[in-house]
């Protein structure tokens, strides 16, 4: 049934598996005129947990939003589940955080030029001025913050209050390069993904090609993880590896890694603004 | 919900999609008692079919066999479903048809002795002796059916009186390097899955190493697909490639798409006997 | 022996195969105080051919080029070589033909701008007005030269006019979407390079992810070749290829297909600027 | 220029990296009648280094092979190399040790069968009796040397003795469940080339698979390393990963980690005994 994509909507539920939950899921949406276009699900066996995402076409629906949303808040009132709906008109917000690295946001921009990302971006910040001519190309408005000795508070500040102001509900780090205190990860809403470059938890922490390379690994990676107050152990969306060989000196890991940083980038912010993410337990469930 | 795997069950559906079929499908199950651990669905919007495949626990139905399946039939006449169940103790029954390459009845059988491969093999069938001691390894029995120039009409026959014989589902091609006729495939009710050794739709017909050296392509690769009247023609299920270079001759060339041909052929076999592929329009949906 | 990558050359040679000729190579470079920094060779047992590409560090050299290049001649004319020899300061002018798409541009122009890309880039080309924007942000001047029916002649005479005044090299296709003409590949004496979006010979000619999406593959590619008379049968430098499924509309493979598109683009523009790549029979050396 | 694989050698030397290298071993070989067929060569140019791989001809050798040593012997102290010759009749014997898992061995055997090893195979040893039926199946010897708690230093006695007897020069651990003692490692000449089931650096230590699941990686990995005494911590010769996904239980993990698993220990094992590899500083060269 082809479903006009601006007339969608996606509801993503998570919790304790038992019987019946999609059924009355299905029945629910059913009774609503809510015409399912796809649906995806997973049961964790071990974990005893049931994860679901669907997109249902919302021209045919009966009964307006509210006695939708009151619909599914019963089920999963009855259920324990939390629940995430979204219609097609509510574009995510997503924010860029840079530092001196161009290839990662020359990408993001790109695609969403291209119409790949679903979402808008209000602004990038930076913490150097360098990507600032990229996002004017683009026609992104660019804030330059930087983060002096001493003065990080003073920045996340500054960029939380700039993230409350546009209703950011994604931040993404594309090679920014600056830790977030707790105190911004609690001050912020939203979800911050990152991209680390290296196949985590390989070499964690600092220069990870430099030490790909000084161990000798055959393939280097890029993984992308939603940011937690735990340095790089943050839950992994996506990761992909590169080979490497005994020609390849560090200045070629970095060059290598780039193409890698910024394809495993783009793909784990694209599953998330399409809602094809659900967070547990420090992992992530993926209906990619 | 943790289900011991031998408690369970697998429908398959397909038909033309419209607004209702996962809730009365998932109501049916559930009224039934019949827990659902796994669902897939896919709409294909340009055909306006709809598929799905729903793996239940059936230790807590409520009803029999008899009864659940006349509900599943009752639901499938209203929406016009095309139906498959199989219960997780109907162990499909596959047959392997060889010649003299051993690389992919090793791999099936070896994959089948360390429980990858949900089916029993009631016989391997070449036409030349040479894969009996690895079948004999494996305590399967082989039987030795020649093709001599002239002689397939007899040598199909035999065939099809083993397959019906031993009530054989699938025939796997393990690099068989005989044509099947048209007769034989509607003399046999199951499905018949072969390896061919290149990418299809690249280098259809004989010799693929071959033209694939000469044309100089970097990649080479392998495809498993239903068979069907038209050669290298049926719905693919999983392909693969491997890269090649400068240095590789056709023999290396050979000896790489080894590798890539047990893998997919193993992959595709694997889903098939999971119950995992629905075909349509010469092309499969692999809820993998 | 760390070379500063300013005093290097890079010397290609190939021939038929003899004993004697690495050596002879090898003296000569050494006795002309030529450091080799990396060597790579290869001889093609069946087509009893030889290839080898020599980088070589220049400051230690007892001689000059004009020596140096003589003594390379001498050894050439005796064993039948051809040779190209390029000093690291020739730097490769290389043209950038684009019609509306602009994912090809954008990665080779940001590449250039990264430093990946060895050359000079004077001007692109386009018969669309569409991408100039993109060139301007980078710096680069924009030619719209537009091919209206019947009007092809003329744009090509305006195309090497271009190519002539401004000495290119190299011209890359990146998604153009005319085919050059037999008088525009003679009238150019250096390399056209050309991405086609399926993995060839898969889908030759148009609308390669249409027929990709009816034929029901699981991995679709691209293909970058030099461009030659016989359309999309030209030697093949590189390949790569990206996993699709059922769930993938044509829109979706046109989607992914752009990712692999500029990969492929860029590693084989990379490789021939780098001197890596030597063509021979409709097929490719690539010294990667 | 075509070569009867019976009659070449295969030259590795590395040393110190200085100018003339090149020039002095094609010049020596050219000069006893040794036609060159491959030159695989690389100078790290950070550690200083020189590594070069020469496959040639030894039908038109003008001298005999003592007068050749002698010659490369001579090159080789001027140069300060370190040198390895193979001629293509010394067949390297390579023995296999397995605990309980049949997917490593199963592969090395049929692959040896198939002609993809170039070695002899004296024997199998394995600290369980499992896979001595395969190891007779494909006509191989098999010890079963139990390692009983207090027992390894007994065990490893006859180890070597076995070793020493059949003048092995290669150990594979095909998923052998035991820690090699230091004492092993310096009672055996030759080198020991082990599996181990993740990327590493990623879950060094046991249970890889368990502890991939619990993090969420999505990428999962095996990686062929010489042993050392620092457990998991040698030179890497080869490495590879396969994709999971949420749906992956830690049994998925491990069955499609064998498939990895024997990949990459067939491709480092067919690269050492092709003499493709070098060790040098905790990593390696693989001319591959």
């Amino acid at each position: 049934m082809a479903a006009d994509r601006a007339h969608t909507a996606t509801l993503r539920v998570h919790c304790a598996d038992r019987p019946g939950l999609v059924a009355a899921l299905a029945q629910l949406l059913y009774g609503h005129g809510a015409n399912i276009l796809d649906a995806d699900q997973h049961a964790d066996a071990r974990a005893g947990k049931f994860f679901q995402r669907i997109r249902f076409d919302t021209r045919a629906l009966h009964t307006d939003r509210v006695s939708l949303e009151r619909g599914i808040g019963e089920v999963a009132e009855r259920f324990g589940m939390r629940w995430h709906l979204r219609y097609a008109g509510e574009t995510p917000r997503m924010a860029i955080f840079v530092s001196k690295y161009r290839h990662c946001i020359y990408d993001l921009l790109q695609r969403h030029e291209a119409g790949e990302l679903r979402c808008e971006i209000p602004f990038v910040a930076g913490n150097h001025p360098d990507c600032a001519p990229i996002a004017e190309h683009f026609g992104v408005p660019y804030h330059h913050i930087p983060v002096p000795r001493g003065g990080k508070a003073a920045a996340e500040a500054r960029q939380l209050e700039l993230l409350a102001e546009h209703r950011v509900d994604l931040v993404v780090l594309a090679r920014y390069m600056q830790i977030l205190t707790a105190d911004f990860l609690e001050g912020f809403s939203g979800d911050v993904i990152n991209i680390h470059h290296s196949f985590l938890p390989s070499f964690i922490g600092s220069k990870p090609y430099h030490r790909a390379h000084a161990r000798g690994v055959k393939l280097i990676g890029a993984t992308a993880h939603y940011v937690t107050a735990e340095l790089d152990e943050g839950p992994i969306i996506e990761q992909d590896v590169v080979r490497v060989g005994h020609r390849d000196a560090v200045r070629d890991l970095v060059r290598k890694g780039r193409d890698v940083e910024r394809q495993v980038l783009a793909r784990a912010v694209g599953w998330h603004l399409d809602d094809r993410v659900i967070r547990y337990a420090n992992k992530t469930v993926v209906f990619a």
